[in-house]
C-alpha cells in the first residue's frame, strides 16, 4: 500500500429537517453574509428556500442569492457570482443544491479569496489557489460528493471546456444533509447520481496498486448498499431510509475514505465522460454508465485480480470460470444493474451520437486535460481513448 | 435511522517515515512550543523522541517534554503537565504514544485552556469545556482511536477512579500514523489492541435501533479486517501490510463512522471494563475481552436480530438453527478469535478474580459513572452489572 493523508473536516449534519441548523451552523463558521447559491427553481418552489432564509434571519446572518446554475455548472455564472459577492461583501457561500451548485460556489470562493486572479486560471492548472472563502451546503442531490470533497468541476461554456481542480483549501466547512430533500428529484436524477456515487467509489477501486483490505471493505460494502437501495428508490422514490443511505454513501464515496492507500485511483472513465459532458452537456451519472462498460471491457486483463474481486465481493457473481470469464461476468452483471434502473450501457442508449471526427475531438481534449494519459488499471493515451469511444458508440 | 452529525477534522498522515513531518504539522496548524508528551522509555531507545526533535527543530518550533504516561493515564500526571506547560509557555500538545498519551494530552490542555478550573470537573461531568489547546499526535500503539476521537479517558489514581469526557473541541489536529514503529510492541499490546478497535465497532453495532446498512457494512468489513490481521500480527509481529490494516482501522472505529445513524451505541461492555481498570489496572484490551462473552449471554435475547447478522456476517457462522442457535455460534466463534490470539475471555484468565465485595464495588462505581444504567443492546442496572461480572470470573 501506499502512504495516503486523509483530511476530511467537513461536520455532517444529517437528517430530518436538519435545514432548520443552517444560520447555527453559518454561525458557527464565523459566517456574516452568505450568498445563497442555488439552481432552478425547485428550491424555491419547494420552500426550502425560504425555509432556510428564516434560519439565517433567526442567525443574524446577512444573505443575498444567486440562483440560475446548471448542470455541468458554467465559469460565466461563477464570474456573475464574483462580482455580486464583491458588491454585497459575502464572506461566506451557501450552496443549496447538489454537485453543480457546490462546485460553482467553490469556484466563486475561491475567486474571491484572490480578487486580482482569473479563477479559470486553477482549472487550466497554470497556478494553484492561495486561498479559498468558507463554503457549505444544504445538499439537495445525493451525487457529486462535493459536498465533503476538494474537488470542482466547471464548464467554459464559450468552448465546451470541462475543467477540474482539487484543493483542500476548498473542503466545505459544513454539509446539511436531509434525504427527504432529494424524495422529489425525477428517478433519472436519482439513478444518475447513484451511478455518479458508485463512479467515485470504483475509479479508487480499480488501481494497480496500493489497495488496502480496510479500503476494499468500505469500497464493497458501499456499492453493494447502493445498488441495492437505488433499485428499492427506482420503485419507491419516497422510501427515507433508502435515501439517507444513498446519501450518505455520497459522501463516504467522494471524502477519501475509499482511497486510502491506492495510488490515486484510475479516474480514466470520469475524464473520458468529462469530454462527452462538454461536448453533448449529458447528465454526468448516465454518462459514466454509458462509458463504464466500454472502458471496463477495454482495461480488464491489465488488473484482472482487481476485476475478480470485484465480480466475487461486489457483484456476487458465484459462477466456476477462468479469471477473464469471472472478469467478465462482473461487467456483464453491473450492465445489467445499469439496465435495472434505466440506466445506458453506452452512448447510443444515453442518446448522443458522436461522429468520428467529435470522438477525435473528445479525445484529443482529454489528452490536453490530463496532460497527456489518464488511468491506473491501465495507462490510457489518445489512441485508447479513441478506441474506447468507438467501444462505447 | 436516527438523526446524527459526523465531523472528524484530525488530518491524517499515514504511512512510512511519517513522523519526519511532524515539524511542518504543528507549525502548519500554529504550534510555536510543543509539550511533547510520552509513556515509558521506548520512545527514547527506539530514537523516535530524537527523530521528531529534530523535525521540530527543523521547522523552527520549541520543545519541552513530560514522559511516564502510564496505561489508564493518571490525573496527577495531567496536574504536573498543566504545571509544567504554564511554565513553558506551551501552546501545543504533542502526543507520542497511544490512547494513554493522547488521552493525558487531552486532558492537559483541556485543562491548559481554563486554567483557574479543576479539569477533573469534567471528567465528573458537573461542567462542560469552553476551550481545549490544540492536541496531535504521533501515534505507536493502534487500539483507542483516541488519536481521531473525541474521547478522553483519565483515573484518578487517589481513589481508583477511571472516567470519561467527550467532547470535539478535543478532537486532534493531526495524528501521524506510521504503522512501522507499532512493530515492537509486546504481543500482548498488539491483541489488546485489536480488541480494543474491534469493541469500539461493536458497541456502536449492537443498538436497540436506527442502524444503517451502510455503516453496518462499514463496521462488518472493519471487523473483519481486524481479525484477520490480528492472527496474522501474531505470528509475524513486523508485517507491515498487516500493522497498516489494524493502525488505519483503529482510527475508523472510533472517529464516528461506525456508529452513524444509530441510537449512540451501547458502550456497557466499555463500562463494565473501565471499573475492572480503575481496581486492578488491567490492560484495556484485554478487559474488554474478558467481559464481552458474559455480556454478549447476557443480552443477546433482547437485541436477537444484531447478534444473528453479526454471526452470520462477521463471524462467518454458515451452520443452520434457530435464531438463538446462530446467535449463541457467534458469540462462542468470537471466544474462539480472541483464544487464536491469546486474549481472555474472562476474567479469571484475564488474572483477576474480584470477591464479591469488590464486585459489588465495582457495579456501585460503574452505577454512579453511568447516571444509574448503561446500555442499547440491553439497558443494563446495578443487578445487571453484578450478574455480568459474577458470569465472567
Amino acid at each position: 500500500m501506499f502512504n495516503f493523508t486523509y483530511y476530511t473536516p467537513t461536520e455532517v449534519v444529517f437528517g430530518k429537517e436538519t435545514e432548520k441548523e443552517t444560520g447555527r451552523m453559518v454561525k458557527k463558521y464565523g459566517g456574516t453574509k452568505v450568498l445563497i447559491h442555488y439552481g432552478g427553481s425547485s428550491a424555491k418552489k419547494s420552500g426550502l428556500l425560504d425555509r432556510i432564509k428564516a434560519s439565517l434571519e433567526e442567525a443574524g446572518i446577512g444573505f443575498c442569492e444567486l440562483g440560475g446554475v446548471v448542470p455541468n455548472p458554467h465559469l460565466e455564472l461563477v464570474y456573475e457570482g464574483i462580482e455580486l459577492c464583491k458588491k454585497e461583501g459575502v464572506d461566506f457561500l451557501l450552496a443549496v443544491g447538489g454537485g453543480s451548485v457546490i462546485d460553482s460556489s467553490k469556484a466563486i470562493a475561491y475567486g474571491l479569496a484572490e480578487p486580482d486572479k482569473d479563477v479559470w486560471e486553477l482549472y487550466e492548472h497554470t497556478r494553484t489557489a492561495k486561498a479559498c472563502l468558507p463554503v457549505a451546503s444544504v445538499l439537495t442531490i445525493a451525487a457529486a460528493g462535493s459536498e465533503m470533497s476538494n474537488s470542482c468541476v466547471i464548464t467554459k461554456a464559450a468552448d465546451n471546456s470541462k475543467r477540474a481542480y482539487d484543493d483542500d483549501l476548498s473542503r466545505p466547512k459544513f454539509a446539511i444533509m436531509n434525504p427527504e430533500l432529494t424524495m422529489t428529484l425525477p428517478d433519472y436524477q436519482t439513478q444518475s447520481g447513484c451511478v455518479d456515487i458508485m463512479m467515485h467509489t470504483m475509479e479508487r477501486y480499480f488501481t494497480q496498486g496500493g489497495n488496502m483490505e480496510i479500503t476494499d471493505c468500505i469500497a464493497e460494502g458501499l456499492l453493494r448498499t447502493v445498488m441495492k437501495n437505488a433499485q428499492i428508490l427506482h420503485k419507491d422514490p419516497t422510501n427515507y431510509e433508502a435515501r439517507a443511505e444513498v446519501m450518505w454513501s455520497s459522501s463516504l464515496a467522494h471524502n477519501g475514505l475509499t482511497g486510502c492507500g491506492n495510488d490515486g485511483g484510475d479516474f480514466a472513465s470520469h475524464m473520458l465522460e468529462h469530454e462527452m459532458g462538454g461536448m453533448f452537456d449529458v447528465t454526468h451519472g448516465a454518462g459514466l454508465a454509458a462509458v463504464w462498460p466500454s472502458w471496463a471491457r477495454y482495461v480488464y486483463k491489465n488488473d484482472l485480480d482487481r476485476f475478480v474481486k470485484y465480480a466475487r465481493n461486489v457483484m456476487c457473481v458465484t459462477a466456476e470460470g477462468t479469471d477473464e470469464e469471472i472478469a467478465l461476468k462482473g461487467i456483464e452483471a453491473m450492465e445489467e444493474f445499469y439496465h435495472s434502473i434505466d440506466m445506458p450501457i453506452n452512448m447510443s442508449e444515453l442518446g448522443i451520437h458522436p461522429t468520428e471526427a467529435q470522438i477525435e475531438e473528445m479525445a484529443e481534449r482529454c489528452v490536453k486535460a490530463t496532460g497527456g494519459s489518464q488511468g491506473s488499471a491501465k495507462v490510457l493515451y489518445k489512441e485508447d481513448m479513441i478506441n474506447i469511444y468507438r467501444m462505447a458508440l
